[in-house]
């Protein structure tokens, strides 16, 4: 019988890290870490993640603005709020929260952002530097609170059998390249792959970012596996991962739940972003 | 008993079909694709190199120029030409030559090729966009070359599952992301891979790029595999792959040879990138 993984556990210890980390920087340079978030339109969903993000800065002692702009805003003056943020010594970290109106580039917009301030880590610049194995980059969140969720259950993960399911920008082509990093074998899965259960069977760490509620089920995890469900999914009202818990929970060593697993860390990851912004900032 | 894949043959083929492009390119818009080379110092076998690239140049009907700067050429200078030529309109492509002497930063000398310009893929900005999936980004010319070679055998690539011996930047890493981009199922194996022939049994398209002489043996290889073949180490004062070729040819459906196989894609696939830089500028 194996273990949840509490991701709000672990997120709150790192944000308990995070603020002792912060207050050090203010008392030994004299700088507090700033996070701007430009939301445009008023997509109901994205003001809650605004306000989210809001309260966990304030929590944890990070600055933060948030720039609300009309639905109408043209790339122009987007691009203007952009670059005077890019220029501000107050900030370290700035995100614009997605989705955008249609009218406006989703990767243009990243790519305005000065690579050393993206804390989302979706720009050419920090996805090549990921990619490249390079050290000064920032990586995304989500990713990034998947890789930490891991390490906190103690596995070494060098020469693990690390299996991924879905490759997206956000989640399972950047995951792939940590773990990586990390000395995993990995191993990119997804809709085209020839049975699948066969090749997750092969996997120490299986990580399931599809959206596709309970699509996982125990035949696909090998005996004490750690399983890691990334999805969110709405099922029968509730929220619900990509991966059947119960059953799965019988074979793996560890697995997280939906919700409680990976959803909190990404805001944490974004905190610590933003410290990392700061710090690389001030050298 | 597999057959060879004749990488010479491939490689004459795809100049023969880039001549008749940049003729018509000539023709139609008056435009000929321009590379430049810059040689920093007087490395002997990087002499060789950049012969045989302007020559490639000169017998397809690109225009080439080689910039040749002393071992002692500042950060300063270097940059200043690397601007010209970002801004020479002549000029498609633009690479310089590596290994440069021991004061210069490889990678900051990458990162100030305009990246429409950078020819040789391995910017921040090129390696994020094939990381990314975008469509219009430069790829690096080896693993090009290697996802040519075995599209030409006629083989389906959707699907099937491509193992990766080695995670370089230069072949490796980015291998892994143009087959999946190619709807193959993708793992990366390396030196903390642990029973890696277990793992390379899998592979219906095993791809290694390691360096090691006859490093992979006949046990690796699965019936009917497809083999590429990427290392050229000297071995006994011949060229030699990582594979064992002699023995791996009874049980692989393809397999390139050492010399012949990848090496002559290269300088193609440069080529080929000089052409699309060009097409892309011209729009």
């Amino acid at each position: 019988m194996g273990k949840l993984i509490d991701g709000k556990k672990i997120s709150s210890d790192i944000r308990e890290e995070l603020k002792e980390k912060i207050a050090k920087l203010q008392e030994e340079k004299g700088v507090t870490p700033g996070l701007a978030v430009i939301l445009v339109g008023d997509d109901p969903a994205s003001q809650v993640y605004v306000r989210n993000k809001e309260r966990a800065c304030k929590e944890t002692g990070i600055y933060s603005e948030v720039l609300r702009l009309p639905a109408d805003t043209t790339e122009e003056q987007l691009f203007s709020y952009i670059d005077g943020y890019n220029k501000n010594d107050r900030i370290h970290g700035l995100l614009v929260q997605f989705p955008v109106p249609g009218h406006l580039s989703q990767q243009r917009i990243i790519d305005r952002i000065d690579p050393s301030k993206d804390v989302d880590g979706l720009s050419y610049v920090n996805a090549g530097k990921l990619a490249s194995g390079a050290a000064d980059g920032l990586v995304s969140c989500t990713p990034r609170g998947i890789l930490e969720l891991v390490k906190r259950t103690g596995t070494q993960i060098e020469g693990k059998h690390v299996v991924i399911i879905g490759r997206s920008n956000l989640v399972g082509k950047p995951v792939a390249q940590l773990f990586l990093n990390e000395n995993a074998t990995v191993t990119i899965c997804h809709s085209r792959t020839k049975d699948l259960p066969a090749v997750t069977r092969t996997a120490d760490i299986l990580i399931v970012a599809i959206g596709r509620p309970h699509f996982v089920k125990a035949d696909f995890v090998k005996d004490g596996a750690i399983v890691i469900d990334v999805g969110t999914s709405r099922f029968e009202g509730k929220l619900t991962g990509d991966c059947d818990t119960d059953t799965i929970i019988e074979k793996a060593s560890y697995i997280t739940p939906v919700p409680g697993g990976v959803g909190p860390m990404t805001i944490t990851m974004l905190l610590d972003n933003t410290v990392r912004a700061c710090m690389d900032h001030i050298g």
